[in-house]
């Protein structure tokens, strides 16, 4: 039996990584956080606030920050990583030799590496040397608004070894957060990465003008096409219908509040990739990049996913979002299954 | 191989019914509704236009009505039952001696009897003295007013005798509407039936001041609670993984369009079942009867549908649902699907 996990530090200090972080404390835990910007860590230090990345909400006196990540990272007995997908590599190798020994380390990041076309867990395992298995991925129905509103929500641990999961369970639990453990880690990546791809692309139809009706199926045929890429590389079926896979899926998909969504909004009312960049504070949104990652390694795999298809097409390749759709809508199929 | 199908005869003036005729009509067939009111015929026939039910919207010149079900089933090569699900069975024992014997019947009621626990096409088989597998069953991510609008939508139509499926399929797949055909009847039926229930639950957690997060888990949940039960009475479970399960969900449980989701929110909000039947013109939505037809259904086999049960609870028992949804989250799970 591992000794509970007191302190923690989470790398990061966007809306997700702060409420994370909001969440830990709650819990009792003390949590230091790494900012990159000495601003924004002065902010939570010292006015328990992060009004850059998540405004308005008040954040527990046990959570602190810093900018130096070597003193964030003292005496973890955890490490959550909050920095975007293709930047954890970049991020995690600066970091590498300043991690605790023992600490677990816990990924936020959603995405598919660009070019080595890897999960989140397995360039965290690459570049710190250990199994990729040892890593507790964190995934679910998870707008980080919400949670920082103390919503109750229910969320997903994925590792390959239960007794860290339930370590980090234990030491992130509260009254509003129900973390449940998965040790399907392939299918909770891959569903917390393509949910982000299908996003987009709702957000697209509805800055088309279409309706629920469209979104549904969007989500439907979403599902669909991640189920298959999981299928090829060995994740569990039933993780598509639960909380990493549907759950997920049908919250950033369905909210307003979902950066994804947004950005794929602009795309659909006609704004070129660079306004909608602009528009979200110079930042892409995550489906913008994995559209291409996903494409890559499903085309490797020989599986068939039209929706990031068209998605890579209309932000890499300059298609028309309305012909996008079109073709989605024209492709021909009698049976549903077939 | 069968006779095209041309006439066809719409039985229900409802939303769905009016929006399903619509289809019809702009596939080219000629379309006969039925209401029950004269001067809701009228409308429909010298008016084209339905206002009571759909109003805003301009119906095809193909599209006939009158309020006499004998009239209106003259020569039907094809029968569409419109009417809510509880009051199919008094309905169809009415027009049974009417129906051309040649005719498909298609069935657009979503729900299970409460009494007999029957699915709609076996209340159809027991009162018409055929077998349930020759009933087409509609479903899907489908909101009358969107599809009305001629928004993009795909459909389902069940039916245990696929050459059936394939004559409405015909029957109805014009520019904006794709229908798909199936063949599990029983997991599409259940799974129209069921997400009224649920849709009902996101309302009263829309209601309730919840959000997103809160949205998604419970179509999570509910999901995984239809399919329980579909397994029970041999659905396939990829039936639930498609448009008629999680595309149907999606659809109702997030639109302000359903009206199962409304009376839900109504609840949520403090109103009595009475104040949130008056504020829906004297209906109540479908889930507040399936959800004690399918408690019942699911108790009488053994399983577990917690959304479903708490419902009932609300809508039935006087539960009020801010306490119905605490003890829904404060079930004790600790591995998602243990």
């Amino acid at each position: 039996m591992r000794a509970d996990v007191q302190r923690v530090t989470v790398l990061g200090a966007g809306s997700w990584g702060t409420a994370f972080a909001k969440v830990l404390g709650d819990a009792g835990r003390d949590v230091t956080m790494w900012a990159r910007r000495e601003q924004v860590a002065e902010d939570i230090r010292e006015r328990h606030v992060n009004s850059a990345y998540l405004p308005g909400v008040g954040l527990p006196e046990n959570i602190t920050a810093t900018s130096d990540p070597a003193k964030a990272l003292e005496g973890a007995q955890a490490v959550v990583l909050a920095v975007p997908s293709q930047s954890l590599r970049a991020n995690l190798t600066s970091w590498r030799d300043l991690l605790p020994p023992d600490a677990i380390l816990v990924s936020l990041a959603k995405g598919v590496e660009l070019g080595t076309l890897k999960r989140m867990s397995e360039v965290i395992g690459e570049i710190v040397g250990i199994d990729p298995g040892e890593v507790v991925v964190v995934t679910g129905p998870n707008l980080a608004k919400e949670i920082a509103a103390g919503q109750p929500s229910a969320s997903v641990l994925a590792c390959a070894d239960h007794e860290r999961a339930v370590a980090i369970q234990r030491a992130c639990a509260n009254s509003y957060f129900r973390p449940y453990t998965n040790t399907d880690v392939v299918g909770c990546e891959l569903g917390g990465a393509c949910k982000n791809v299908i996003a987009l692309s709702t957000g697209m139809a509805a800055g088309l003008g279409l309706g629920t009706n469209t979104m549904a199926t969007l989500i439907t045929r979403g599902l669909a096409e991640m189920a298959r890429l999981g299928a090829k590389l060995g994740a569990d079926p039933l993780t598509f219908a639960g909380l990493a896979g549907v759950g997920d899926l049908v919250a950033t998909c369905s909210s307003p509040l979902s950066r994804n969504r947004t950005f794929g909004e602009r795309l659909g009312r006609g704004e070129t990739l660079e306004q909608a960049q602009a528009a979200a504070g110079g930042q892409v949104a995550e489906g913008v990049m994995s559209c291409s990652s996903i494409r890559a390694l499903a085309r490797s795999l020989g599986v068939d996913m039209p929706i990031t298809d068209a998605m890579h097409r209309v932000c890499h390749e300059g298609v028309d979002p309305r012909q996008a759709g079109a073709e989605l809508l024209g492709r021909s199929q009698k049976h549903e299954w077939s």
